[in-house]
């Protein structure tokens, strides 16, 4: 049994927040629960926000903001952002972060940034920023966002940071009930807890963070690979 | 509050089998639930198997298993199952299926076909499926299957039918908590649903079937538009 459970009446989170302070009274944890929280808190507390006001937009920047009727300066954060653009069509800007995801917007957010004219980035190390929330709330930790997926409508939230989880499950090697060994089915533990987080939260009603509880299988009594573990490799990418 | 409970002690499927009647006993399902179903109880019992012995591989079938050390007949089954492959190159076929899914191999599993020689073929109709167990079991019905994804490491489950479960929510409209309109933010219910419950099963002890409980406010009262409305118009995809 598998049970996720919203954390309520977190408040507005600011730049230099004591993020696990602020959480740790809104629910008893487990050092077996898998706290996940949507980056957006994350970042915040790390400062991570970009006022629009402060950047000026380059040549890239302005042509595509002005082709797509986008303001360039978020197209300039965006473009600072990001490792490389992936795909740019029709206004949508598909990019690979520093980290390797690769998602719309390089993670950058323009909903919720806590003020008009504010943008928030992604964190710099979201598997830091796991480890450190983990070592403050001794439970599992998981940072989602929600990306964009090809070929499929809408968002699913995935893990960008975790520690405490494996953010992968294995099966390889057993067997399946016929006796034959199972094809390659690792199982995106940590993507799947950070989904089935967002089921239980309603984001406009500000519940960031949401703790499992059931995932004892796969919680470890250490950091773990975090989810750069998910990043697939470049070469070994088919698209 | 959502809860994900698996079902435990379904029997294997044969082709012909009742699947619900086989189900109904196992938990008690309540109209605001909603029952996940790995597809391939649901292939299973509608007979979408195929025994290898009786496939004829075709000569591009036989090519691509010489070049990548595969069975000719296996190569063949993901074939007729593809409308087009998307991607072919060291032994991995990205295939897209008539139902317009873009996954490995065309969604033809290899594993837990019940018997060796077999594989397994996606339900021809999973929406129609999913509309059939709602119908018999009066709750909200999800069918399953594992896909990879580009860019990221490992296996989320996703929605391939549904039925009685609102698959996206469209919060578009509405505002964030600056007053600002929410961006673009479908989010695939039905997909982080899928992904929900596989975290609750143990694929190898048998498990194909999970109820979650709690999502009430994507719950309709009539089928809805299927998992169908989670596939990406060609036209309208980057990749």
């Amino acid at each position: 049994m598998i049970e996720a459970y919203a954390l309520e009446n977190l408040p507005e989170i600011r730049p230099g927040d004591d993020l696990a302070a602020l959480l740790r009274p809104l629910a008893p944890l487990r050092s077996t629960d898998v706290l996940c929280v949507a980056h957006k808190v994350v970042s915040k507390a790390e400062g991570r926000v970009v006022d629009l006001a402060s950047v000026v937009p380059g040549e890239r920047a302005r042509e595509w903001a002005a082709a797509w009727d986008k303001d360039p300066r978020a197209v300039q954060v965006v473009l600072d952002e990001s490792a490389d653009v992936v795909r740019a069509d029709g206004g949508r800007m598909i990019c690979r972060t520093p980290h390797g995801f690769v998602c719309a917007n390089a993670g950058v957010d323009l909903s919720n940034a806590g003020a008009p004219g504010r943008v928030v980035l992604l964190p710099l190390d979201p598997d830091a920023s796991a480890r450190a929330l983990r070592a403050a709330l001794r439970c599992a930790v998981v940072i989602t966002d929600s990306f964009g997926r090809p070929w499929r409508i809408g968002q699913a939230e995935v893990a960008i940071g975790c520690a405490g989880l494996a953010p992968l499950e294995d099966p390889r090697g057993g067997l399946d009930r016929d006796g034959r060994e199972l094809q390659a089915t690792h199982v995106a533990v940590a993507d799947q807890a950070a989904s089935a987080a967002d089921l239980a939260r309603v984001k406009a009603a500000g519940q960031p963070a949401v703790r499992l509880r059931g995932l004892e299988r796969h919680v470890l009594d250490h950091d773990g690979p975090g989810a750069a573990a998910l990043v697939r490799a470049r070469a070994d990418d088919l698209f």
